[in-house]
């Protein structure tokens, strides 16, 4: 899709839908990286740059560019801007219940504060809190469930990780942020792309025929490596639990979830 | 229901659902009230109580008898139990940020606080965070989201409140758990029927019939007050961006919680 019909999309999808809520802000948690800078673009674009809250929320062993990313953002984009440093929670926490806590356990933590922060804030400010996860980090469970995996809209949760750099291109995202290299930055010298053990170009490729497509695992492995078919469609599998709501034991003729089921903005 | 075909479902329900996901323990937040209560029961029962870990997550407002109540029911069970205190992190935050932010976003900040703590010991501990949510809570959307409404499993969500006093009675909750008012315990003195301004039994009787069996409005406001009908339609339709994903834009054939929504074992 080109990137100005899909501009033109989501601008009216975040007007319409923030609309319906009856609130007028968006509050965005700004990582420095390219997917909240996106999202960032959006909603200004949409709102106006004035009812755009972004919040920085660096821990002590955070990178500092990815703060000063963030910062480059909200001023090209010129909206409201702080930063919110989660340390004192974060150490006060595992000071207390865990002080050889392995990375992964603290990167959760730290995603899951800053959630609790940007909701706070929407509550605060009278905003939603929109999502910046897209849909190669939705697909692989690569996010922390209720951590930067909530929240109220989002906007690029249809979109793989190679077709935002075409879109923050197209949405005039600062250069830097475009060009360094995708990090979570949950601990020091973090790279997806190692992380995941292939490049977000193969990722995509592979999930645009297996998701979107619905090519049979036989035939993906005809074209692609089975050993990369394989993880991928394990981790596709054993994140599903992150993309569902809880699962509620069935005693009813009507459950929440299940016959209940409703949009968001039912009985608006 | 009976109380002893319905405990049996969900003792099941729990055995299942838990091995499934190759995980063998449960991890509940026990806030001292009756619905934590009654999902520690069900998990000591489904699972064995060596496998069943509570935690307690006092601030330093809490009412004390909340903790001892926590403490009864998990040495009535003879559940791993433990204390943790939020205090510090909750306080960290808000001195920090907003001295004087009111109860309702203290309370909720505090209620993700939680949710955090019990995730990191899922993880920490290799289990599942059971809900604790129950269906008249869920429907009026009394509770928050990505707070005490987060889980894996939710044995209790398709159960009214009044239905949860019968099971406590049947599953030998202790006493002092079950006659206490209800409370979440958010602010000092805190009642859940005078917040709601009715009872539960009133509420329970009303959502059965506007839920469950599908009643009309019009119908409902000849048996009951039609300022009570509109009041409770109001907040179950309100509420539900609470039992809802976030919303995502669409722009593909298969978008993540509309054509791509398998069940969470999908692929297990």
């Amino acid at each position: 899709m080109q990137s100005a019909q899909t501009t033109a999309i989501l601008l009216n999808f975040l007007r319409e839908e923030i609309k319906k809520t009856g609130l007028t802000r968006a509050v965005i948690g700004l990582s420095g990286g390219i997917d909240s800078a996106v999202v960032c673009a959006l909603c200004a674009g949409a709102l106006g740059p004035e009812k755009v809250y972004t919040i920085c929320l660096p821990y002590r062993a955070s990178n500092p560019e990815s703060e000063a990313h963030a910062r480059l953002c909200a001023e090209t984009f010129g909206v409201h801007y702080q930063v919110i440093d989660i340390t004192p929670q974060i150490d006060a926490y595992f000071d207390s219940v865990d002080k050889d806590a392995p990375a992964l356990r603290r990167g959760n933590k730290m995603a899951r504060e800053r959630m609790t922060i940007l909701y706070d804030h929407s509550a605060k400010l009278g905003g939603l809190v929109i999502g910046t996860s897209n849909k190669t980090e939705l697909l692989l469970g690569y996010g922390t469930q209720h951590g930067d995996m909530a929240s109220a809209l989002n906007p690029i949760g249809d979109i793989y990780k190679t077709q935002i750099f075409e879109l923050a291109g197209y949405l005039k995202v600062p250069e830097p942020i475009i060009k360094k290299a995708p990090s979570a930055d949950l601990w020091q010298g973090q790279s997806d792309e190692a992380e995941l053990g292939y490049t977000y170009a193969q990722i995509d490729e592979l999930l645009a025929e297996l998701i979107d497509q619905r090519v049979s695992e036989r035939a993906l492995k005809e074209k692609f490596a089975p050993v990369f078919v394989d993880r991928i469609i394990k981790l596709v599998k054993k994140s599903q639990f992150k993309r569902r709501l809880p699962l509620i034991a069935k005693l009813s003729a009507r459950t929440i979830d299940r016959e209940f089921r409703y949009p968001r903005d039912w009985g608006v």
